[in-house]
């Protein structure tokens, strides 16, 4: 049983912050809850970009009871005018006592300033409260407030003995229906999808969000050098959901450039060529407010975006089977990789899950200098 | 807590079982618990082939005690004569009463006759109380007893994109020390190491259990079909604790194998070549009473066993690293492969370990028909 204390009515936070990720954008996600005289008077999450933060949504609920109270948020409140007011001043006005703290926010505008207006004006502010787990909730938008390029998760589904397709290309299924329940509700959780051209052209995917409920669907991005897309894949023909963001280098072919943007394709030209510059193309991607991005290969897209270092976290999926293939069967991550076992990228805060017969291996590469 | 009842007396049993494992040869590692009055009178475990079995152990210890006393065992006692006589029978002289079996002993010569004795004798005998783990310590007994085929463990330590070293054939360390450690504790729990003789060639390596304790020394087995292993290997020049032996094919070459054998190293034939036919050579340990072997690489060794259907269980260390590399990087299991993936060999009872930071995968293999 959950003890009565400031980690329950933290963990309580947390909670619905974590309910909102995936439908915040850029935003951090973010959960409020107001306690007083031992009862819970008001809760609220960050839901939408531009819409009410989690403080101002549990202050609205508690009414006349905020005065006095304690509030317990994942995120510190912000002190600055953004999209809204801050919540550092309404938090104030409503007569709080005290605020819990798990984070202090990352981005430049508020980093601490919020802590401080509070202490200022007499509130009673206690910082860190499971901290790491609201920032690990964060991890994307504590990347990207600071810098601007998307955070950037690397998942495979692969044999065990690493391959993401048999020696013919046959790649249906690999992993069980458990397992690709968890990638739909990965893709929820990041605004963008990224995939190679070849895994387009090979399994024609609708790079969509289809679990047991609606949600939220993120841009398809798709890394095409050469725009040798089909005109006829999926992610081009079904624009009803969220559009299509092509990966071009300058030595694509004018006039089939030309073709896509007269369908409504954007292209972003990523560099001379001749192939994509992908750190240019996470620049533009960031530019554009695609905070987080779900990279789903193939291999050589893989092993690419890892040796630019671009991947922020790996959530590497493991079927029980054994397919075999030789050369002929692509592996999860393709690159030219390191002459020791000692330059190899390690993965750090490794985390171990299983999804029906799956193994999901997580992790945060460490890339040596 | 573990309540007093027949399982918690079992789960001793099979604790003072499974420490003997590695130490009882092609025997069958079991454990007896004796009973009387609410205290236990006597322990024993079956520690090595040809001496005592556990149930004497443990009668011996409990000496006028066992008479009317209730004796749990893990596996249905003998009743035929052995190295020893049947245990059934001492049991019986003994006057013990009530006898508790986790499991039947699949072994031709016992299979249910051990009880069926005992009952005859007026004694009350109660089956399959944890049933399951009893088998799974005697995995390899059990296939051995019956087909005299040596039960086979395949054992890799690779990075998460499969690689077991890197493109210039680096491989030292791959997984963590924890890891090491489970191996040597896994060459101890087996009769023999396999290896193909290009690990030799590669790594020299001993082949040798190295814990913090001393270990039991298993055969060691190189797959060498053209007896290419250097005369200077340490698997050659340090016999002092347990001998080698090649699996050469009928066309290695007769002067390499006149001056293996001139050194006393044991080669066998195994088929007319120019690959050593494993299954062969699977039969011919079998024959020199070699139960259960563990396999550990190279890739294509690896995949050859699986494709002749040889696996019965597989040990797939993962280390939180990735290599690349490439075709010059060689995967945990090489073999032609499946054109689909509805083909694949998949692994049922999967479980799951971490060591350190590396994390383990435990299956056994089925093969499609």
């Amino acid at each position: 049983m959950q003890l009565l204390n400031d980690e329950a009515y933290m963990r309580l936070a947390l909670q619905l912050a974590e309910s909102a990720l995936g439908q915040t954008g850029i935003n951090p996600v973010v959960g409020c809850v107001l306690v007083k005289d031992g009862r819970i008077v008001g809760m609220g999450a960050h839901l939408k970009r531009g819409q009410g933060h989690a403080e101002v949504l549990a202050l609205n609920m508690a009414g006349e009871e905020a005065k006095g109270s304690t509030a317990y948020v994942t995120l510190e409140p912000c002190s600055h005018y953004g999209k809204t007011p801050p919540c550092s001043d309404r938090l104030i006005e409503a007569g709080v006592e005290r605020v819990v703290v798990a984070a202090t926010d990352p981005n430049p505008l508020v980093a601490g300033t919020g802590i401080a207006k509070l202490r200022a004006h007499g509130l009673d502010v206690i910082e860190g409260v499971l901290g790491d787990e609201s920032m690990k909730l964060n991890e994307a938008f504590n990347k990207f407030i600071v810098s601007r390029m998307p955070f950037v998760t690397m998942k495979t589904a692969s044999t065990l003995d690493g391959r993401i397709a048999s020696k013919t290309g046959d790649s249906k299924w690999i992993t069980s229906p458990a397992s690709r329940a968890f990638v739909h509700t990965l893709r929820h959780r990041h605004q963008g999808i990224l995939v190679g051209v070849d895994t387009v052209i090979a399994d024609d995917p609708q790079l969509s969000t289809r679990g047991d409920v609606p949600a939220v669907q993120p841009v398809r991005i798709i890394a095409d050098s050469q725009l040798r897309v089909p005109l006829g894949a999926r992610v081009l023909t079904e624009q009803d959901r969220q559009p299509t963001i092509l990966l071009a280098s300058a030595q694509a072919p004018a006039e089939r450039r030309a073709a896509l943007e007269a369908r409504g394709i954007e292209v972003l030209t990523c560099g001379e060529g001749p192939q994509v510059d992908l750190t240019l193309a996470m620049q533009q991607l960031g530019e554009r407010e695609i905070g987080s991005i779900l990279l789903e290969g193939g291999g050589r897209l893989n092993g690419a975006m890892l040796e630019r270092r671009l991947i922020d976290k790996l959530v590497l999926m493991f079927a029980p089977k054994i397919i075999g293939g030789g050369a002929a069967a692509p592996v999860n991550i393709h690159f030219d990789g390191f002459a020791k076992m000692d330059e190899a990228i390690t993965l750090d805060r490794v985390s171990v899950e299983q999804f029906g017969p799956d193994v999901c291996i997580t992790g945060y590469p460490s890339y040596k200098s």
